[in-house]
């Protein structure tokens, strides 16, 4: 486990999409954290008092979260620098990027030195195996996406709390860094071998007869041209029987692509049931989550309710308006058998 | 690149699919082996004359090809024994398994005490990107398959070199152990990490101006609950102009999943199609590969004609028939403006 509290990084960011492993550790595990560290260049804030190195040790800090993330999870020489400081103060350093910091030949020979952890959580799992699709017990939703970073961590967890909060037993399944980090373990799948996607999760979800959900956090998008195939590994390992379809509405283009726009809606749930029926032929649509964050209040419900009512499904923004009423139909509805397909 | 001649191995495999990189090596380069080796259980051979480590040394053999497959690539005990006596007999030894033979101390410590080589050829280069999906220049063709180990390997051979001796420029591009053993380079797209699945087929292909083909080895299939992902990540890499779809006729379940149907042609070309515009909106199915090595000869025609009948396409097997009539057909369609849809 990586020592609590936490020092969140937000460097040089200026794209607030970047910082969403330290903003998601800030929102869920904010009792976790003493402050967040930028540069003067940062735009940013987590809201959290802003030290430097040192100050974040005096005060307590014990690991240093380098919560960003930019496409191809590169370690670049500012990271590489700024997480000597946060060693040479004291601090563990954590990264979920998917260069490993272990691999950096100044930080392991800094952290052997003053025997810190260098904690580089998209490590897969050893010895995964391949999935095999064959039908297990257990109830199963997973979020999915028009996009990358469309709000599916967050209302994954919004579902997962939700569903205890109604007496059902619930476990958030993390399959990325910033899900990894607030949950305390899960297996970041766009790290894995590509072979052994689908068995990776397969394997974070296993069989379960206690009649609880596994709520599992989608990755990517089917229609993103650079991950598509992790998203479509991830939803045949998951064998959902529920998918929550999460957008953002008003994006201009899908992330890091500019000039590919999004996906239509209606489009996305139909793609993503077509081939989510490969390992789960009775999975259905539960409903959708829209990230309403850049919207005034009441554009936003009227979004949801004209939503609900063109594609038929309970419509909401987790964060804003919570997610109360997919939750109560996901309780009504009651697991198909599982006899109706194939089983080992 | 890997020593020549080659040692085949087969070891006690009595599953003819768990041989296929030992075949393929034996029917595109024949000339580079000396011999086959097998223990005494195992029912199969290459028609190669059969020799132990020593007597394959002695026949000039430079290296074992540990050609052999099983579902998640690992290395047992039994093929560390017989890479082992490889090395003290002198030779290197090359492996497409996903465990590598470098991280095994013993096979390790020989090779070094005797300057020999273990190749591990699912390596991944170095610096992958991730992919973009942007349109390139160039022509390019994926096979694609219901199911794995149904022949695209053999289809993207026979129709690269049908191109070639047509006139055209044209490059097989490897995407599994067995075809970077055949065309000696490539990229094991199953072993590199998930999230560069479409960036490794984009740089394994890249954009070309020659008016020359890229034919690229398909892997998988989107129908397989295993390898899926690994498929439509390729399928959004290559960004072909044209699919060529691989079978086996007769085939009872999906490859290591009993109880699993294979899909129909017509939904896998239909399905391939539709996930392929994602990256390239003008694509097309060029033709359908039979792989009818089971079937007698008449009944194989008889099954092409009506194949062909059925979804109005060309349909042969590539290599008791030739893919003349699909090559003809591809070299006659004038390839689609890339103005038509974003590039950067």
């Amino acid at each position: 486990m990586i020592p609590a509290p936490f020092l969140l990084y937000l460097g040089r960011s200026s794209d607030p999409l970047a910082i969403k492993t330290s903003r998601g550790v800030a929102q869920f595990r904010r009792e976790d954290c003493v402050g967040e560290f930028r540069h003067d260049e940062c735009p940013q804030t987590l809201g959290l008092p802003r030290l430097g190195m040192r100050e974040a040790a005096e005060a307590g800090a014990r690991t240093l979260i380098l919560g960003i993330a930019g496409a191809g999870g590169r370690l670049g020489d500012d990271l590489i620098e700024d997480s000597a400081a946060a060693l040479e103060a004291g601090m563990n350093v954590a990264s979920g990027l998917h260069q490993r910091l272990r691999d950096q030949p100044r930080l392991a020979t800094l952290a052997r030195e003053r025997s810190l952890n260098l904690f580089d959580v998209r490590d897969p799992p050893a010895n995964l195996k391949v999935g095999t699709g064959y039908a297990r017990a257990g109830r199963r939703l997973l979020t999915v996406g028009t996009d990358c970073s469309v709000g599916k961590m967050y209302a994954t967890i919004a579902l997962t709390r939700r569903l205890r909060e109604s007496g059902a037993a619930a476990d958030f399944r993390a399959t990325g860094q910033t899900g990894i980090l607030v949950a305390g373990g899960g297996v970041a799948v766009d790290a894995v071998v590509a072979d052994f996607i689908s068995g990776a999760i397969e394997q974070l979800a296993p069989a379960r007869d206690d009649r609880g959900w596994d709520v599992i956090e989608g990755q990517g998008s089917l229609f993103h041209p650079s991950f598509a195939g992790v998203s479509l590994g991830l939803l045949h390992g998951a064998q959902p029987e529920a998918l929550v379809i999460c957008d953002e509405p008003g994006r201009s283009h899908m992330r890091g692509i500019p000039g590919r726009p999004l996906p239509d809606l209606a489009e996305c749930i139909e793609r993503n049931l077509e081939a989510a029926r490969l390992t789960s032929p009775e999975v259905r649509a539960a409903g959708i989550c829209l990230n309403t964050s850049a919207m005034d209040r009441q554009a936003a419900l009227r979004l949801c309710a004209a939503t609900e009512d063109r594609l038929g499904l309970p419509c909401t923004d987790p964060i804003a308006f919570g997610v109360e009423r997919i939750v109560d139909k996901l309780l009504c509805h009651e697991p198909s058998s599982l006899s109706t397909f194939a089983s080992r």
